[in-house]
């Protein structure tokens, strides 16, 4: 079965070109200008142009809250990737306690199997980093479970001395460090200073967690992971100060930065007056000011950044979120943006002016290659799978939570125009999304199992 | 007339990808794991590299020296960047005494027409920025000269006034300052400290031109830059501090940073005891600290440095480095390496682990998308000039001036072992290199007008 | 003839104690706490502060304009100093055209003989730095004159070559540099693009002179008194990252910062919409922004800061102010406050929390030590002149021009109120301040040879 | 009872002054050129400097080590601190296993009361911060502890939420606190490596605690403080680097850095190829390259580096640090040098063309300012304590173990010779050394309560 698109601009990381593209058994067979005319399907992409599909490598479905619900899942949320844009996704597995991370990715895939409508793959989040756990990475690695979270924050954190011994053996084998950068014990203090205070709404949500508290934890996370040589991902690093601690730190153990669509485009002022609906806009680390927000595209200008992911957490605001009513340190932390990630950031890098090539990277090429996906996925080249954006530059439109497929009852980013929408979507050369409609098959999404950066061609 | 290469690795600068590679008229048709088997000539490439051809953005042919006689010209050097796997290079050419920036390009010109053995364009080295100079600059840009050396120290130093005056007119018409940044009066000063003590070996060349001379005029010349809001590039930057200066202070305004091979292989060792043969390593700025050298390599890692070029002028040491036989500041500053660049710096960056993309970045796509020669060089695309160096990553063999090409008696890197060597290149699809042998026609290279930033899609 | 200053605290740059203070000879001759009682005149200073007599580094007397006027000159200007509690002025004298540096001096120093009320000093500003003006170096510094400004800005910049030339020189005798840092061309490029859109108000002052240019001055400034091993001051710092590019820098060349009252107390909101009364804030480098400003007390707080100097300059907002009534650029550059430093001072510091020897260190101490005055100035110890102000921290008052001593018909601190205020000064011994009135004799201020800090006791 | 001091030049942290010296009832009673002949006992000091009496401000007596064994006490090290110029050291009691700081102080009082020679206050070693003992600080504090050392690292190591719990109540009440700054984490992550690998030489004690870790932990430390605004001293700082961190960081959190002779003197070839000798130079943070020791010279040059305190163990090569024979954790950390900071600071500044008042800031003046003892002591002025050293600057003599007063059986500063020597001392008034020997009465030191930095005149 051959596919034939014809007429786009395909875009890469690295590349421009007007050229047709031959897909066969769901891989990339052939780019050219004299590809011919045979195949069995035929879309034309005139004035169009042609992405590799979007990674989101960075998203948390079917997460538990205080009250015995969960977030969204596979179900809902994998589709509204597809819609838009996102044909790859990576999922933070929580290790459930008392479990072991094999049993608790067992469960995520019995659900991922059935539901997901894009390919996807597994961190796990390390809670118990026991012997026995850490006796798993060797097992895991080879599975394709090659990346894992550490938080340095919140109940799941763990000491400098669980992460050096995790890094550890990840540096042994060749697997990357995921970590979850703010200090807290400096949460938790402020924390307490505002209990004690009375001061429980969303507003100090975002006076609990300031600049110092992410950036002492990133210096230390570098301090650590280059003790280990171990590779290591700074997720959703917020503001530009943090950026630099990175880069100014960057020898031989590699360090990657990840940030995300709501610290580029959103800031402090969500927060308002504190009113109980800002609680929409608790996420960690919370948005930063006004200032902050810009002085952080230096660091997508300046190549400093690596990756751009959404850290989507499908919450509802009417009841989720509620569970924090009384007290923002209840409030479950995260936001949906599974499905605007892809549209919002080339819309607002086309805005500054910045080059598609590097909005390829950020959101497709670079997440392939940290984690391991590379090539098989993030690019657009022979032998590659044909997953693919058809983007209409021309397209105008409006982000709502009325109009989007993702379950939460709310969009951080409701009422931005976008300038640029997706056409069509293709996942392994099928189409799954045509005109705004999902036209896949639940399920169809399989497991990718990835790379370590040592075993895989194409370095970072 | 079709060719098929077929079986090599493509490795271009975000991709790696096993597929056959179609050429029809000189330009890439089709990059395919499927393309067929028709053409009219077939390149097998099992086990070979395949990467856009070299780009060398720095190279001086023809330099006057002070006793009349000129370094090398297009004839020899031209040949030699093709051996080496250069396909295109750029020439400083020098705005001579009295005459106008079209008049010294139509000398080159007329010299390299019928002589140069790859494709070429043209800098300006501007040495009289009056105003009808910069009147200039309106005419050469449409005509495809686009960027302009600008120098701080030497005989040929501009002022900070003259600087941004220049400045100013590149910024209004999207054209690039390239500047030689060393401060000029430092150097005076302490050529005139080693004049007074006759301190006049080879040695004290080194000596007179510190760190802090270039790192200064670094810092100043970015200053101008962003006031005058002049896209620009910092030439030979030869160590991590400058390599700082320059990552430190990127915002809106682009600036741009080249290093060269002899900065990352070479260090202050060669100046010896000062004895006249270290006249071989009179270069500007000079060779750095082993140390030095070493933290250049943060910069390559960690994507700050963005092209590497040879900064070739074409010197003999048994005639031109004896002009200062009695006074280094008469040595002819410079030495060869437009032969050795490309397989250089492929050799070094291997040894180190560092990415095939990243080598192909900084030789090829990067210099050509800072120059305005994308995506018509510079990549492996479909409609871009088939200008490709098949490269066997199994040869091993060694650098010696004996068996150069390029016209020098000498080469920097005498005696260096390599493994990986270039087996064939390809220009606009014609083989013009085989088995090391040039089995082109001189004169067969075309100059290339190039775009400015503003004008050519595939931004930096 | 002794007198004894009984009950008061003293405070030097390091201590607080609570002791008499007998005079002999216009010199300290004894402090304790049991000094007895005789003496010809005893004062009481109960409940007052006894500091060092304030010294002001940074002073112009008679500056001519482009009319033909000068500035406000050593009759009112030293009784304004004294009054405001400063008993040695250094003042800037500008080697007038076609002169030699001595017929300058002889020049101020004719006027000063008759007129100054407080002791003084000479600096020469240096405008012709041939090799006659070099020559005289020699014998300026053994007459007491050690110190030479040099401008990189203004019509008086030296360029980068002159200015070496001229700290070679220094360095050898053991001299001072005061630099002046502004890159002028910046400056003047920026003021040539004013004059084309015709944005002729003081407040293109303001946007003519921006932090880049300071910062670039001081860092080139830097890097050629290290080339030059040649101590320096950089006058009037404006803003902490100048401070902290000086700071970062410091190794085995002394390098000093000043900086001034104005650029602690006021911002950049006094020129307003650029009325032209704004006019009277034209001083170089400019006022800085309130966001800058406050991070300029960084520097005084972690005492990367080393002096507090007025840069006085006597003008008229009615007459010399008023030569720029059409053009910025023909505005005087400068404003008075020889007489509010110290007491401005005094006060800003304590509103802050800061510690009154770091006052006196500032205001005193160190200037004395870095312009070759101390032991003999700058400090209360016995041998020392009895240069003395007695404080009175309880007064309350407000600083206007109506009440000024100075000749200037404005005052930039106008409506300020201050919490502190000079009760009496001493002037080696002699009362010449009492009750806010002078009551010294016109003259009887003295010319003080100054050392260099090598030749001196009491290093910085 | 009068005693008089004449022709010696007295020193403080901001004069120099030729001046004779008067004391009255152990208090310095007047300072004058002119004091007359009165006084019971005369002292000549012609050619003699007179420094304010030197204060340790960071001494360990008593250190219990695993075998039941303590390392020298009271007894024979007051007599060492007062013979090498010492007049006031501040012990670090530990809190012991089950007993409240004020029972630990307790104990060392009982011991200090009939033993000291010299005076002296305690800090407290918080090795329980539960809340009884947070508890305590409000009683210590008015009785005159206001210092406490939290560790980061060793056994003691607090974590950093015990670490702000403790420093919010220090910050309520105006407390300082002094922290260990290393990674707890990193050095036991090494030292585990080097157990697995047999590396159990006293070299490893410097390979397990790298700059990295003790740079990571100031950083950490700064943050945490400033989240409490609890004015700190991060102790014994070993690098340049370090002290840029805490430079850099400086704003309104009072953070103040001392560092100790050793860092300036000695380097890590003291640990030559690891053989068991090397265990005296077994102290943390260790002695670092000769590199690293050159650059930390910037830090006294640049006024970074507030205080200078010998961190004095007395421990035996013989007996204490045999214990760690068969593994470097087990050497007990830490070695003598109360007797010679003094003195050898005053040696290798002045070697290094350093002021002498900057000298007697980092030795006697501002550890007085820091830790709450100024005016008492610190300086020399009417009123306060008659703590005097009589220095000779030219007593040339050699530092050995043979011939010193300190318990141990070795100096770390074997064979090195000095410029400059103690001729006498005198402590309240009484000379308590002459001629290098001590002929005061053990006992006689008496305990200082100390200030808190808000109720102190005089701050830092």
């Amino acid at each position: 079965m051959k596919k034939l698109i014809r007429n786009g601009t395909i875009i890469t990381a690295s590349e421009y070109c007007r050229a047709d593209l031959l897909i066969e058994d769901g891989k990339i067979a052939c780019i050219g200008t004299n590809i011919g005319d045979e195949a069995d399907v035929k879309i034309d992409a005139q004035d169009k142009l042609i992405f590799p599909g979007g990674i989101d490598a960075h998203v948390h479905m079917n997460v538990p809250c205080s009250d015995g619900s969960v977030s969204a899942g596979y179900d809902t949320e994998t589709m509204a990737a597809a819609i838009g844009g996102t044909t790859t996704i990576l999922d933070y597995v929580l290790q459930e306690y008392g479990k072991s991370m094999q049993e608790s990715i067992d469960g995520a895939s019995a659900l991922a199997v059935n539901q997901a409508a894009v390919d996807y793959g597994f961190h796990v989040i390390v809670t118990n980093p026991d012997a026995q756990t850490i006796a798993e990475i060797e097992d895991l690695i080879p599975s394709g479970i090659t990346s894992f979270k550490l938080f340095m924050a919140n109940d799941l954190a763990l000491d400098d001395q669980q992460l050096l011994k995790f890094m550890e053996e990840l540096a042994r084998l060749g697997g990357l460090a995921c970590v979850h950068a703010e200090n807290g014990a400096i949460i938790a203090y402020l924390q307490n200073k505002h209990r004690q205070k009375k001061q429980l709404e969303p507003y100090y949500h975002f006076q609990s967690r300031p600049l110092s508290s992410e950036n002492e934890a990133i210096n230390r996370a570098i301090t650590l992971a280059k003790t280990a040589d171990c590779a290591m991902l700074v997720a959703h690093v917020s503001n530009l100060e943090g950026v630099k601690i990175i880069t100014g730190a960057r020898a031989s153990t590699p360090i990657y930065i990840e940030s995300c669509p709501h610290y580029l485009v959103l800031d402090d002022e969500e927060y308002g007056q504190g009113e109980f609906t800002t609680a929409k806009y608790v996420i960690s680390p919370p948005l930063r000011s006004k200032e902050e927000k810009e002085k952080l595209w230096v660091g997508i200008k300046n190549k400093a950044i690596d990756i751009i992911s959404s850290d989507h957490n499908g919450f509802n605001y009417a009841t989720h979120k509620q569970l924090g009513k009384e007290d923002y340190t209840r409030i479950p932390n995260g936001g949906p943006g599974i499905e605007q990630r892809f549209t919002l950031m080339y819309h607002a890098l086309t805005e500054r002016g910045i080059d598609l090539s590097r909005f390829v990277d950020l959101i497709a090429t670079k997440p392939a290659k940290i984690f391991g996906l590379f090539p098989q996925k993030g690019t657009i080249a022979p032998g590659s799978d044909a997953d693919l954006v058809i983007f209409d530059p021309e397209l105008e439109w409006t982000i709502t939570a009325k109009e989007q497929q993702q379950a939460s009852d709310y969009t951080p980013y409701e009422g931005l125009r976008m300038k640029g929408g997706v056409a069509k979507v293709l996942l392994r050369g099928e189409v799954i999304v045509d005109a705004g409609k999902y036209v896949g098959k639940p399920g169809d999404g399989k497991f990718i199992a990835r790379q370590t950066l040592r075993s895989q061609n194409g370095k970072v």
